[in-house]
């Protein structure tokens, strides 16, 4: 049967990647392929075997167009707030905590992020189905 | 520790995508939750806990814009022949298996196939660090 192991987003500047997958979310490097004109590089941690491929194309110099179709990579997390301010305490830009609910019911309890090219994170408190 | 729970794509579709990653994946909704303007539809299998969030727009009419930042999701799988001739029976269009050596190392034996709205899957041969 099919497993998902990862998936891949183009990024123009390794080490700023790097530094916000491991700061904010201890994301680490599982392994580096670097090749003439490109570099593949896996992120995970111990949480979950599913990893981050980011693509840096050597010969890049504008921003990837983002477009409108993929969202947003999810993480969770046991303390949101507390989540929440150390993204912030780090400089980067979180949006507000948002509490979701349906027919009075929360659904989720989340924040967005973006990450140094632009991608969504979306930041959930572990709970529900959001485990 | 953040754990990576899901990625979003946006698709126009419900039925469609959700019959091209059961057929090509054995990929299934785990989850589906309804709203007045959008539906969003959680798939996995019992191979790896991450899911593939799908959101349907209701209002969305024209194909999204997938833009050149994302890349694809990956898969494993064991036999990959035998998944590029499934994937093609079904009546998708799979490209060439193609085997991705560097110094006369085997690093990766896989193929690229579309979903219905153009996010490129990259199925691989489990095996090395593609598990």
């Amino acid at each position: 049967m099919a497993k998902a192991i990862h998936s891949m987003i183009r990024v123009l500047e390794e080490t700023r990647s790097l530094d916000f997958y491991k700061q904010a979310f201890e994301l680490n490097v599982a392994d580096r392929l670097d090749f003439d004109s490109f570099t593949l590089v896996y992120l995970s941690n111990s949480e979950c075997t599913f990893e981050l491929e980011l693509t840096v194309n050597k010969d890049q110099k504008e921003a990837y167009e983002l477009g409108n179709g993929y969202g947003h990579l999810a993480v969770s997390v046991d303390d949101l707030d507390a989540e929440h301010r150390k993204i912030k305490d780090l400089g980067f830009e979180p949006r507000d905590i948002v509490e979701f609910e349906r027919e009075g019911t929360l659904i989720a309890r989340f924040f967005f992020v973006n990450d140094p090219d632009g991608y969504a994170i979306e930041v959930l408190e572990r709970g529900g189905r959001f485990l």
